[in-house]
């Protein structure tokens, strides 16, 4: 269900404690916010000086107040913040928004400090937001407790960053979007980034939920809370490189998570990752006109009326993901009843001039191209809209919100004048007809994206941009990266006994026990166990020494020993090198036409195991072709992330080299993956190589690190 | 030298056959726009009808004007282009812009009429543009032969589309980007790309060259024009995915190049390549300072006044291309002194809360960047211009041009009132004072890119962004790649007599020749020679069946054959099976530790041999781990292709491997490729393997097709 946060984003009554006349004080921001709505609640001033600030007389204290109060915002210098706090509580607040800052940015000392103000919240029934945040606004309350406006709409913004907010903010109008609530995270001592998604997941009047996180606190929860939303996640996140990473350690003392393991609980959750905020806005906008316009598939007709612009376009739509795929003869067949010889059908769709003969001929042909069966989506992009356009094309950078109706009568633009100007306006009202009666995303890049021919479009839930990149950007938002959604978000198993023996030898019966498949094997600690072992099973032999660190690397790994004697040999010279204690004497596996994969698990501390699959041996590290998912992985999961590697045609063998059992290995990196996470004791377990042949997957080595 | 194109850019009279007074005729647009300058020479109005055009008496013809006209314009019905292009010579006509279709594009007849024109108006001495263009315009000489309008400035624009020029052209305005001339390239019959890249790097006027390009004609002296210009050119093309390539044909039945040739030929010419509109518009926005802001290494220093776009800003730098290195313990000794202790200086360097206790704070740490050794480039990101700003931010997505000097008395912003905003504009005039003491790239992302500072900064010279990513591509633009410029366009060397012998040891003999080695090897067709050639070099031996397509898939190649006896089971065997007549037998080449590499060079009916180079053997295809440059590759440069591949670290050794010897491979590299280009007759010329070992490179087979 979620904490009930209620108090928070529907108070009945509001104090500003830190009310300041000062305009270089951030209480001055917050009271005056506060006062936007005086008649939805009691909203109380307080500053210990008291007297008048922003005209009203200033309670000295909390106490002073004279009446309880339920949602109490905290802008005092950082000494003063733990009396606020319990003054707050003493006047009954249920939540307390902590704008002081000093804590867990500052170091350990200011850490324990919040921990220790978060407890006492906690014990109070209360919650609090903060500290070291800028604030909350929730428009659907009239509750403005933040020093930006933010215009009304379906978004609800969470952030860790204020300047951010505020550009993401000034970004939304002209795409027309709005916000319901803002929640500046701050350091979430005690109201974390899954409480608010889980919050604004059962609020109706949000849309979308968007995420600026530096530190994801419970990040598997996050990504349990985001796939469970029945809306929109959009995140905005840093530190794919070295450099973001530093920053937001310096800028938030948070524990940055590897931009590898965001991006695997993102697409497992079906969370849309962002970059930048122009980004997040673009895909807020497609986001925006709601699940009805989502497409099945990634076939994407791509419509102009310029050939230069169709040949970018494709190469944009290509960029982000999509298919531009060539058009069949009876869709092709189709276009030429509605189009002109010039025109191109075979996709990028060009009217080449018939727009200039019969404006109409826009609205046929995205007709035609939404009743195609082949076609998921469309992308218009070129000059619609400029024949109607009064200005100069391109203002604002996108398409406003719609301003009501359309005005037929509009001034035509450069081209054509009045006549092609209304047929314009006419095929924007025909494409949204067409549009009704087979609802697939379309999405429009025009020069005139104020016009009135795309505002029409805009008020029908078209998103249009002046951007190509951006168009392809927010088609691919509208556009299922799978026919079945996002793959979804493995549960835990059961925490199993922890595991005693992180030798290889234990590693490997804990992996054996899980139904992971080893050659035969058998440890050894002189000549009489090794001469043993190797009569429990034919060579050729393997002999590793044990407890010796990169194995491999140290010239402790001997391959292809034939018989008895080479095993002898091998140990000797092994022993009087190494001298490791023990050893593994193992039957050699058949390598012919195999493949060397491998599969490990990090506990990763913010997103839990998170498994990682990839083509092994000596390119591993040099291609580091490799996937990750949240794990448990399930073999159908696993199995699309082989064959989404680069080098996935060597799975499926190229040069005369037989395929390789892709199930099998996958099985194994289920099982293996499952016993990771069953351990919550094991930072690291690996299986490397995890061999792969065309009849199936052997495990050649194994180890385990605990935490 | 180029082509004298004055009578096409500063005509001394101008008529325009086809105007117009119905505006739904190109001829009436042209018209109207080669009236606008009617005191800088004569112009003409041509329609057979005669009357008035444009309240104009029009001439019924070219010969019925009664003096000579030196540039004519033709805007007639396909029909008639011809009888116009001759009426036009009679006149004296220097130079004719062809408006009508219906050529090349239109199939081979076309193709055919185009020739005979642009023939007929070579024999006259006189130049053609088009036909099936949109016109030209010349601002430096107030020359208006197009229907757009555009704005004075540095940009020469030559486009092959009508719309992505409008585009361009509205895009520019916000960035303060104007334009020198306008050239719709149409078919290039007569007066090519590579003419006007030629004339326009000769005009004072221009500053940059901005291109879209479709067919590059001959894209080689497109690459050495474009390296020899003297100044920036950009180039928008599309064809990265199949579906732009289709719509390219299909628009100007282009002959299209392949995207890895382009961007070889790009990176070889110093050629900025740009996949978007916007993107052109923001790298011209970054090169118009000119060349004394390149910055001459990649070390960018990211500068925010928030952590969030810190961080956001520091990923877009590295997704660019640029490296964003911690900063020395000296440089932030040095940001100590002029910031608080809650700033972080690592980089991103963060103010954090500086800039509201003194503004000067962003310059004084501007200062310290600008002035450290170690800082190549500068990145300032956030809400810098937001105190001083009146609007709501983010106004037109960029700068605008610089508007005279900034209001010292603009209203302040919703922060912090007029103290901040004052000293926000102290703080950019004092950034554009330590600019001048140190010339270094600075490129400034803002929430607020139209206020008063970021207008200062503008009026500078610093280019202005609204979006963050747009910065960083902006600054990336600013910075060379290498510290030496760009690689340079080798010289094609002289034709050698052409190869005749095809066949597998012709090729070996004509790279032989050329200095690269190979193992020992004779060509042999019965026992005899076998056991002949056996004699004359040691195994183990190598049998080659030669004359069979993909040898090796088709069993033809047997290895390791250790002496005379097994070599002669091989060749019974394999002659049995294929039949082939003829067979190599060679000296088996050591492959320990050595990498396989391929060298290949394809002729490009556009850009002439282009060279490949990447990682051989069985990974080859399913990499793709190639890099392209054009033909001859010196070794030095070769060398960098090779360092520059995804899977370099192999040649570095991993894992306990040695190093090979790349230099070794780039030498037969660069001698592969000069054979080639030597050789106009051969279409590809391949070496694959070329086996590279720490003891030098080795061609272990080769390759070649003719044309």
């Amino acid at each position: 269900m979620g904490r009930d946060l209620t108090a928070l984003f529907d108070p009945g009554s509001v104090a500003v404690v830190g009310a300041s006349d000062d305009p270089a004080k951030y209480g001055h921001a917050v009271a005056s916010q506060a006062l936007r709505a005086p008649g939805r609640r009691p909203v109380h001033l307080v500053n210990r000086r008291g007297g008048t600030v922003l005209g009203r007389t200033a309670a000295t204290s909390l106490a002073a107040i004279g009446e309880p109060v339920e949602l109490v915002v905290i802008s005092v210098p950082g000494a003063g913040f733990e009396a606020a706090v319990d003054d707050a509580l003493a006047c009954g607040a249920k939540a307390i928004v902590g704008i002081t800052a000093g804590f867990a940015e500052a170091g350990p000392e200011g850490l324990a400090r919040q921990q220790a103000v978060a407890d006492r919240v906690r014990a109070a029934g209360a919650v609090l937001v903060g500290p070291n945040c800028l604030g909350i606004a929730d428009n659907t309350t009239e509750l403005y407790l933040a020093s930006d406006r933010f215009a009304p709409g379906g978004v609800a913004l969470l952030s860790q960053s204020g300047n951010l907010a505020l550009e993401l903010q000034l970004r939304a109008a002209p795409h027309g979007l709005g916000f319901s609530r803002f929640v500046s995270l701050g350091n979430q001592a005690d109201v974390t980034l899954v409480d608010l998604v889980e919050d604004c997941a059962r609020h109706r009047a949000t849309s979308a939920i968007a995420v600026y996180a530096e530190d994801f606190g419970d990040g598997r929860a996050f990504a349990r809370a985001a796939a469970a939303a029945g809306k929109p996640v959009v995140l905005l996140t840093a530190g794919r490189g070295a450099a973001s990473a530093r920053s937001a350690q310096s800028h938030t003392g948070a524990l940055t998570t590897s931009a590898d393991v965001v991006a695997a609980a993102c697409r497992d959750a079906g969370v849309e990752l962002v970059h930048t905020p122009r980004e997040m806005t673009v895909v807020l906008a497609a986001l925006a006109a709601g699940p009805a316009t989502r497409a099945t598939g990634r076939r994407t007709a791509v419509f102009t009326d310029g050939g230069g612009h169709g040949a970018i376009a494709a190469d944009a739509a290509e960029d982000a993901g999509l298919d531009v795929p060539e058009l069949g003869a009876r869709a092709q067949e189709r276009l030429r009843t509605v189009l002109w010889e010039q025109s191109a059908v075979g996709n990028p769709v060009d009217l080449a001039g018939m727009g200039e003969q019969n404006p109409l001929s826009y609205a046929d042909t995205v007709g035609e191209l939404l009743a195609a069966e082949e076609v998921d989506a469309v992308l218009m992009t070129g000059y619609f809209g400029g024949y109607a356009a009064s200005d100069g094309g391109l203002g604002g950078g996108a398409a406003g919100a719609p301003t009501g109706g359309a005005d037929d009568g509009a001034d035509g633009g450069a081209d054509g004048g009045s006549v092609l100007a209304r047929g314009e306006q006419r095929a924007a009202r025909a494409i949204v007809t067409h549009l009704a009666a087979a609802p697939k995303p379309l999405v429009v890049q025009s020069m005139y994206p104020q016009s009135p021919s795309c505002r029409v479009l805009a008020g029908a839930g078209v998103p249009v941009f002046a951007a190509t990149e951006d168009a392809a950007r927010a088609l691919a938002a509208m556009t299922a990266r799978r026919a079945a959604g996002p793959p979804g978000l493995p549960a835990l198993p059961a925490p199993a006994a922890p595991l005693r023996d992180t030798g290889y030898h234990g590693v490997r019966a804990l992996l054996d026990s899980a139904g992971v498949p080893f050659p035969p094997a058998r440890e050894i600690t002189d000549e009489a166990g090794l001469l043993a072992a190797a009569a429990e099973f034919e060579g050729p032999y393997v002999l590793k020494a044990l407890h010796v660190l990169h194995k491999s690397d140290a010239g402790g790994v001997a391959l292809r020993l034939a018989g008895r004697e080479a095993l002898l040999a091998a140990h000797r010279e092994m022993h009087a090198r190494l001298g490791a204690p023990s050893y593994s004497v193992e039957a050699m596996a058949d390598l012919t036409d195999g493949i060397e994969l491998i599969v490990g698990v990090n506990r990763d501390p913010r997103f839990g195991p998170v498994a990682l699959v990839g083509l092994g041996g000596v390119l591993t590290e040099t291609l580091r072709d490799v996937a990750f998912a949240l794990a448990p992985v399930p073999a159908r999961r696993a199995e699309e992330l082989l064959r989404g590697l680069r080098t996935a045609d060597l799975l499926r063998g190229v040069r005369g080299r037989p395929a390789v059992d892709v199930a099998a290995a996958a099985a194994v990196i289920e099982r293996v993956t499952t016993v990771a996470a069953a351990h919550p004791e094991i930072a690291e377990l690996e299986v490397n190589p995890l061999l792969v042949r065309p009849d199936g997957a052997l495990a050649l080595d194994a180890r385990a690190v605990l935490l």
